[in-house]
């Protein structure tokens, strides 16, 4: 790493100098031999990232796009949306924008999903819902959902409903393991944990969430999941023409990610970086999560040491660091501390020993 | 301008290296103050570019994108779409997915869009419609539609009638006077006449359109114009995360198009690039549309010197120049030339003395 990572934010994150160039490639038609070789190769790459056999697709997007497009595409009727967060309460507001019928698992900010209260919604099949939403990592709280186990629940409750996943701050910091965990679609946009600019969306997609969205009448163009695949399958390509820098970005990065780094690595990179951060930060704030399921790539604190959220952030500027602010309803009490993406322990620990300082 | 342009294709054309270094910017949150100060400003340029004292946004998506975010939030019922060629029909298919009531105004591949049978269709108000779409530059067939005059006959024949502009390939290479034309959507991808990299549109949106989009039931949430406009004016920002380097990228292009070379200087230019390139193949070929319409940004030919299109493009390649091909149903006759973006005259000219030699 040839410069330190000054910002510790839950995104966008900061980006190795050496992807910044890639960016400069040749401004290629994605109709072209060049584009089509390389469509191919970031088709198998993506299928490593995910850990699937299925569908994988990068659209030009953030990741707001893509949660619209899973709806679009596989829920004909209802949805039951699991929140524990503000992103995780995003699918309920695009649900009603799209006219579904929506239905709640609530939880309060700081705890995961409900196990047991999501199998309940099964028993006796009184709901029907054609797909549970989930939020893998609440950036907002700084909370991984125990999704593998989440999914494996709703697939126990009803053969017919889907798992929409919102891997948006988790994939490239935490394990994803889309067959496996049988989901249905999962998605994540490039600026948090894969170390990229934002601009893409890259998401998987289930042979049976693709019958779905065969059989439903409305999808829409630009996120219809029917085009994506049938232009990948015969043209390969994407439907639509995709931001070629960003392309080039992510193609290089997911050699790093798979081939330099590895996926085991850096995933374990990021559950020091997290248990890093919240030993070093408990004499003067208190971790606002269930510990059980602190999140390996952003931690939100509420400072206990007379000082406000703000001041805390103020002194670190002074002192050259970025830290995020806190978000939706505990904007004002906590800060959060993105520790995502490419930066390094050393990077994370010399921030760490600037934060001390503020109980000094 | 530092290297010669070899790409004479309709688009992703060749950006500028000094562009393609702006990407390489910090990755600012779309909710920091640095990004609201670059934000308002951008606001200011593309006002310039559109001529408008309205709306203008920008989104992370390609042009298909904001055709159907312009359906999407103008249109309840029915729309009017001309069609000359493979990217207007695109409207009519966007329009169905949508489930919109969709009439035609179809003239064959080569012709304008016909005023006077445009004005019929507002003779008695048989019908009404929501919308009229209409592509300004068409560039499958290097055709450039009256836009001004077609604007002025859709407003003539009902005042409750929108007028939608795809200026994918015009803005930035032709005059576009939103206000003066009376326009209500125009939307323009950045890889064509704007010298950019894909993967971001631009788009100006009428006050009498927003009222529209206020008014409609269903607008879907990446595309809501609405949200689109509420975060514009109350936060300085878009409304999800964009593509920060393609931000950084259109700022500084935008300076280099309205400050550098002056919108005036850019439409004369590519006017005179138009010119150059008929005068220069026209004893090989012919020139495909009515040459009272003929595009500023791209030219399509059919050979007349007994080689097919794909002995020329291959010609070409052999000589280290890349022209682009036919399109749709013209795809196998013809071969296009792209006179768009920042390309000098004297590299179009460099270009046409090596094609020049086909006839040899």
């Amino acid at each position: 790493m040839t410069e330190a990572c000054r910002h510790f934010v839950p995104g966008p994150v900061w980006v190795r100098p050496e992807i910044l160039d890639r960016m400069k490639g040749p401004m290629i038609g994605h109709r072209s031999k060049d584009f089509r070789d390389l469509f191919v190769e970031l088709e198998a790459k993506l299928r490593r990232l995910f850990n699937t056999e299925q569908h994988v697709f990068v659209a030009t997007c953030s990741g707001t796009g893509l949660m619209e497009g899973a709806l679009l595409n596989t829920v004909p009727r209802s949805v039951l949306v699991t929140t524990v967060g503000a992103f995780s309460e995003r699918w309920e507001s695009i649900a009603s924008h799209l006219g579904l019928e929506v239905d709640h698992l609530h939880q309060d900010w700081g705890q995961a999903v409900d196990q047991g209260g999501l199998a309940d919604r099964f028993v006796g099949r009184r709901h029907h819902y054609d797909a549970v939403t989930i939020t893998h990592n609440e950036t907002s709280t700084g909370l991984m959902n125990p999704l593998e186990t989440l999914a494996r629940t709703v697939r126990d409750g009803a053969s017919d409903t889907l798992v929409l996943v919102d891997a948006v701050s988790s994939l490239g910091s935490a394990p994803i393991l889309f067959d496996e965990w049988g989901l249905d679609v999962c998605l994540a946009s490039t600026q948090k944990g894969m170390g990229l600019p934002p601009g893409l969306t890259v998401f998987a997609v289930s042979e049976r969430a693709m019958e779905r969205a065969r059989a439903q009448t409305y999808r829409g163009t630009y996120f219809d999941f029917v085009d994506y695949e049938k232009n990948a399958r015969e043209r390969q390509s994407t439907p639509f023409t995709p931001a070629i820098p960003l392309i080039y970005a992510l193609d290089a990065q997911l050699d790093y990610i798979l081939d330099e780094e590895t996926l085991e690595r850096r995933w374990s990179r990021h559950v020091e970086m997290r248990d890093l951060t919240i030993a070093r930060c408990s004499s003067f704030a208190r971790l606002m999560v269930d510990p059980q399921f602190a999140s390996p790539s952003v931690s939100t604190f509420e400072p206990t040491n007379g000082m406000t959220a703000a001041e805390i952030q103020a002194f670190m500027r002074e002192n050259g660091f970025t830290l995020g602010g806190g978000y939706g309803e505990w904007k004002d009490r906590t800060f959060r501390i993105g520790h995502m993406g490419d930066m390094s322990v050393n990077d994370l620990s010399v921030m760490l020993d600037t934060l001390a300082k503020v109980t000094g």
